[in-house]
């Protein structure tokens, strides 16, 4: 599949744009009017750097508001139209796109239109012209993908064939099926877009909250599957408008825009490969042999990547902290007021072991100069890690550099675009090189494991991360949630593993907070964010007793929650009197209850311990702003 | 008017929300749920706080998904709303607000509706507690005010009423004329917000997007107008969610929420003597007699401030810098290469004057240690700035403290939300402090004048900048813009004075910047905000060539924009060729024709030059992303 990217989609300046699309791996890019009109470089100096670049340059666009309008318009229309194919022969590009008209357009008559159009291909031929016609969502007479088709099979020109959009189509929620009609040789391009499905006007949503393939709610990999059955080979290609992109590193953003590409190729295959009518159905799970074979069946070849399964388990998490800052004494104590025991040091490394049950936390204080008790590293388990981070590595993940001396597990691993290294481990033999390992017997069903992980996301990087945990790790997003704090909504999503026999193996949840969002919240300092570990026990309630015993600092909870709560449950007087004396919180969702309570925060890190009872599923949201709340007050007494 | 505010629209802890509201002067607020139950202070003490704040407890909300239910739900919500009712006694509020249900209504029938709620009633009566029902827009059966006092009427119960939202009616687009079929005695309670207005989803619209009455699109004078003739006399409260307010500063949302309820009180006295079925007609303009009628003509009085008209012009604008800072010194040069005449020193203090016709621009060096230069005052000719200042510092502007020596002019001036100082000037007496005071003799028309200012916004304070602008100034806000720059889309709101013989005598530009939102925009270094001064002269072609002589440097423009010009105007070639000669930019309305050109930027401020030929009542917003990509470019390769 030949990629593209449009200009528009990138922060920056137009010679910006064109080195980190070219540097992200794309093959051609759009040229968006206004990056050229605004940049310094000459259309031919243009044309040399994408050269130079390896970049084709496969689309100019846009041309506005040409067809359905009186013969003077027209007239006036086609000299536009003359200045701009002379540009493009300077340029060299062959291709632009034609919208329907949207703030010109008078005359309603398919028959008008389609003589414009074919007046306007006329003239693109005496330039070497192609003009690809597309109906925009919003247009005035044409704002259906079949309609532009019907003008421009009208109009019957060589030069004239039409464009789809993604975003057109999916957000008007018109059937993609009826693209099959069109012959693969008159669809002159290929836009992709993703987006949230948000009930707002359709203009705004596509100018503000488009996101990239896997990023929002659109069956993409089925709309290309039906595009590749046209035998349609040219590029595919990202119009993405997006306040945040436009805004975040134009480098990251391109090799965000380039993952959600190859994602998409690949499920276009496995989409294909299925022969289901919507894709995504996890029960279709074709061949290592079906999808290589669907991935060639069509004249646009779809690139495919190792194949993985979703982790099944967290395998460690790592706290990195320099044993000078700020909560680092703290941290060690608070593990053991947890239950968790020292496993002792790494035998090279200034790094060391802990675990409760099956729960292993490693405290890394290399190259932790002034850093305070922060998360650094997750460990997820996989069924073979070369295969894992072969994938990753396709997915432009970056590798993290490790240095392993010999006879050391050499581990891998990749960056998540909020800077966590995230391990794919295929065991737990590099806990071997702790003074004392692993303990010996571990209970079955185990005293306890990572639960959940909970990281506060930057908000440039966002929607990057979802996609990142989403084709890296095979993890399924959530629908994303919002919880009030004292310093603003965080938006919250849950990415996590399907759920098998009651139970889910990972779960992680990527918070944008506005403390991550913004620096100076309240004109002074601002709230530190915080990000956690939550740990899964048997018996919450003894636990919550023997931390008590051991001193734990617990997040203590207000009594108003309490009272609320047993206004909202009608709670046994004895169970509540116990919630009240632990301090601990509790949840009932349709399957059952849940109960947790929070530690202290060191340094950005805290600890939550849970008990899931009867297939609970979610995270005990409703109590987040009490956390948050508590949490406030905290930080500003300190 | 009793005025009042919803702890939901403040950022932080309960007791910081409280304590911005009193030291704001609010009479009351409305105790959010939610604040309640996350805080730490127990009902008895936020009671005591409040009565040591001078501040009632006008209504405890919401309580939700009571009405419309089967009998063993009704059964379980009266004994939630029992635990409530103990609860106000507690905080000894009187009224509880109880919304329409929405989540587990299954039952479409009003008698029983009218039963359940009759019910709540008695139980509320045994607690001395009022119940204030309101029909949510997104209800599912009851979503229409009318509808919700109907029920009310039929449960024809002492202790239950209604309570009315502007944004759940006006949202809906609901006439409002009916409230004043409602008895004044039967509204227990009246919330209050505005919003722009969107097409979205009413409830993501309601939850994100609302602001403070005069910072939104909604009729809110019309519709208070309307509770007054009911006979009304309660609390008139603020309820607002907004993304942006629940993370800014507590203290400085009060304020701004407090401005915004002072500003609606006088628009409906106006509203109310004007006797007009919309509010906001400029033409009926009450006489101060008649004002002061209205706003006692009803139960419910309404406070009014000194009336201003709007402004007659910009006096001067002032640029801070400090000698020895970056561009500090380039200021001066460019502004005798613009033209200007230095007037020279204050008499006393550190601060120059420059003149070019009318427009007068102070260069001020006091307290202006590491300052680049940057705009740090403006002056609005108006026509009493004793009542102007009296009317601002009503309105809660905080006054800027001048040291004046004897036989000075005393200038009067408050601070506006971005920190920019305002001057509200009666002459320009003040220019006589300086060595060469203003010139002798002035051209009629002047040979120049300031056209606008462009100021940066920060996020927090964007919304309470269209509100300070409005309700202190007079200014009236334009429909909102966004434009495109390399680093994101800026938004802009005009706030401008009314057209009067084809001119404006004030013009303002507010800009919520990307690089203002943000602070690390490209993983490195932000771009600097900028700002500039738009000065208008009679023949702009030949300020160029007299600007282009005294070797100003222009922003240069590229060439790409003037292949686009023409293409896009089709313009006379020579008229291009001066274009493109002299780094002129060109626009076009329906009215007439703009020319403009810009300086290079110093410390953050830069210069334009503009000419509105035949009454073009714009700013050349096609052109502000050329500006913004080339000023982007000549900052990164600074």
């Amino acid at each position: 599949m030949r990629t593209g990217i449009a200009t528009v989609c990138l922060s920056g300046t137009l010679e910006e744009k064109l080195r980190a699309a070219a540097k992200a791996g794309f093959d051609g890019v759009e040229i968006f009017e206004a990056d050229l009109v605004t940049s310094s470089l000459s259309p031919e100096a243009v044309r040399s750097l994408a050269d130079e670049l390896g970049l084709g340059l496969d689309l100019y666009q846009p041309f506005r508001d040409f067809d359905s309008v009186p013969d003077e318009l027209y007239r006036d229309n086609l000299r536009r139209a003359d200045a701009k194919f002379k540009l493009m022969d300077r340029l060299g590009i062959e291709t632009i796109l034609v919208c329907s008209n949207v703030a010109t357009a008078s005359i309603d008559d398919d028959a008008l239109r389609a003589e414009q159009l074919h007046g306007l291909a006329e003239l693109a031929a005496d330039h070497g012209v192609k003009v690809a016609y597309e109906a925009l969502a919003w247009g005035t007479f044409v704002n259906d993908f079949e309609h532009a088709w019907r003008v421009v099979a009208d109009a019957d020109h060589a030069n004239l064939g039409t464009c789809l959009d993604t975003f057109h189509i999916l957000s008007r929620g018109w059937d993609t099926e009826p693209i099959e009609r069109i012959p693969g040789e008159k669809i002159f391009f290929v836009q992709v877009a993703d987006a949230p499905k948000l009930s707002m006007d359709v203009l705004n949503w596509s100018r503000h909250y488009r996101v990239f393939p896997g990023e929002g709610q659109f069956d993409l990999p089925k709309f290309l599957g039906h595009v590749a059955r046209t035998g349609y080979n040219g590029p595919v290609s990202l119009e993405v408008f997006n306040d945040t992109f436009r805004q975040a590193d134009v480098e990251r953003t391109a090799v965000d825009a380039m993952r959600s590409l190859i994602w998409l190729e690949e499920r276009t295959a496995k989409h294909l490969a299925a022969g289901t009518a919507e894709s995504g159905d996890p029960a279709a799970t074709p061949t290592p042999a079906q999808l290589a074979a669907a991935s060639r069946a069509y004249p646009m070849p779809l690139t495919t990547l190792p194949q993985v399964a979703p982790p099944s388990g967290i395998n460690f998490a790592e706290v990195k902290a320099d044993p000078a800052a700020a909560g680092a004494s703290e941290l060690e104590r608070l593990l053991a007021q947890l239950g968790f025991e020292s496993r002792g040091e790494h035998r090279t490394k200034p790094v060391s072991l802990w675990t409760l049950g099956d729960a292993r936390i490693i405290l890394n204080r290399q190259q932790a100069r002034g850093v305070a008790p922060a998360i650094s590293a997750l460990g997820f388990d996989v069924e073979n890690s070369v295969t894992a981070v072969a994938r990753a590595l396709q997915l432009k993940a970056v590798a993290v550099p490790r240095t392993s001396q010999a006879n050391e597990e050499v581990l891998q691993a990749v960056e998540a675009p909020d800077g966590t290294e995230v391990f794919l481990c295929q065991d737990t033999l590099w806990a071997e090189e702790f003074g004392a390992g692993l303990p010996a017997s571990a209970t079955e069903p185990p005293a306890a494991r990572i639960d959940h992980i909970n990281l506060a996301q930057p908000w440039q990087h966002y929607d990057e991360g979802v996609l990142f945990y989403s084709s890296v790790l095979a993890l399924s997003p959530q629908p994303s949630q919002e919880v009030s704090s004292p310093a603003g909504l965080v938006r919250s999503q849950v990415m996590q593993t399907e759920l098998v026999g009651g139970e889910r193996a990972v779960r992680l949840a990527l918070n944008l907070a506005p403390w991550v969002q913004a620096d100076s919240v309240r004109g002074t300092v601002a709230d530190t964010f915080q990000e956690h570990i939550a740990i899964a026990v048997p018996d919450l309630i003894a636990t919550a007793r023997a931390c008590r015993a051991r001193k734990l600092p617990f997040l203590e909870i207000p009594e108003n929650y309490y009272e609320d709560l047993d206004a909202r449950f009608g709670l046994e007087p004895q169970f509540l009197a116990t919630l009240r004396e632990l301090d601990l919180l509790y949840d009932r969702d349709e399957q059952g209850d849940f109960l947790h309570f929070y530690t202290a925060t060191v340094g950005s890190v805290f600890f939550e311990m849970i008990q899931r009872i009867d297939g609970y599923d979610g995270f005990g949201a409703p109590n987040a702003p009490v956390r948050h709340a508590v949490q406030h007050a905290a930080q500003k007494s300190k």
